[in-house]
């Protein structure tokens, strides 16, 4: 693509930069500030660069948080000994949303993918250790997703830990509630049958 | 959606203001800022604000450009008899890439859009038949898109000029090039039958 201007292809390549975001979506948005008032333009500018520069990580799980220790770190009605590991900020969302998981998170910020040149020392992992060496941990519940990059950071995980006399969990696989039969692959047909649960329970978890 | 952080929660407002960019692709979007250096969110934001701030239009065509008077009205070798009347920068990019077209460009800036508030004289539609008064206008030839707001566009412009001695013609709407006709559409197909042209100018054309 060429372009008579030199502003506007530096803008487009910026923008281009984001993921997903093709030449010709990037020239969109781009044109799209061009109708907007010029101080919108700022703002927006603003926002970005402020939350890159002063975006702190909790201290104790490491998710995104304005404060040293973020608000689910920090809230005292919480179980400590339980701990949740998860990718990123979305996934604490998501579980925070279902209201049914009253621990802490450990936020890995990744999954080890040797594809993308992520090793387990880019993540959080010597973090998680700690905590359980220090000896407060009962529970770890591993809520990655369940690909193949997912499947290597919980195992990797669960080899340093399994020494230690903790439980180790991972979510459940299955047919989602409300989900057909029919329209289920088989694999997560197939394990949605070997982890079945007993009756009562089934019933108690979803009435 | 609620945010751990009030940073975060600002930059994703900002970014959801994008076309087509929802609040969960802003998430997406501002968590990829995370994996890259400071510094090259720095640049993005400073690529945008210099963009919005330091953008000039052409003088004569209303094109985007970094200088008064865009490469293509400057230059010499070029047709300033023949006026493509187009909405924005894309479709001047679009008819550059043929090399069918020689002449200068009117970039209007949008289309009159009731429902979005467009009205002709936020368009440069006055600078247009400035243009044609001034008497060096032989011919100017309608490329917009043709929808309800194209139309209505091209309409009002030629009510305007249609008392001046100049030609006025508008894009061929028909087939593609390579194009099935079973797969076309009625409107499409029966305005190529309307529009037809002698068989000698098409073959000169299309080989």
């Amino acid at each position: 693509m060429e372009f008579s201007s030199k502003l506007l292809q530096n803008a487009v390549n910026e923008m281009a930069q984001l993921p997903g975001v093709g030449k010709r979506t990037a020239l969109r948005l781009v044109l799209h500030l061009l109708k907007r008032p010029k101080n919108q333009t700022e703002e927006f500018a603003k926002a970005i660069t402020q939350f890159r520069e002063n975006i702190k990580l909790c201290k104790n799980c490491h998710n995104i948080s304005d404060v040293d220790l973020c608000e689910i770190c920090s809230n005292h009605k919480r179980q400590t000994e339980i701990i949740c590991v998860v990718e990123d900020i979305r996934d604490v969302m998501a579980i925070e949303n279902t209201s049914q998981f009253l621990g802490h998170y450990h936020v890995l910020g990744g999954k080890i993918s040797p594809m993308e040149g992520i090793g387990p020392h880019q993540l959080t992992i010597e973090s998680l250790v700690d905590k359980v060496k220090a000896g407060k941990v009962e529970e770890i519940i591993f809520a990655l997703s369940s690909t193949m990059e997912g499947d290597t950071t919980n195992f990797y995980i669960y080899r340093k830990l399994k020494d230690f006399p903790i439980r180790m969990s991972a979510i459940a696989r299955g047919i989602s509630v409300g989900g057909e039969l029919e329209y289920a692959d088989e694999i997560t047909l197939g394990r949605s049958i070997i982890n079945r649960v007993p009756f009562e329970q089934s019933i108690k978890n979803t009435h």
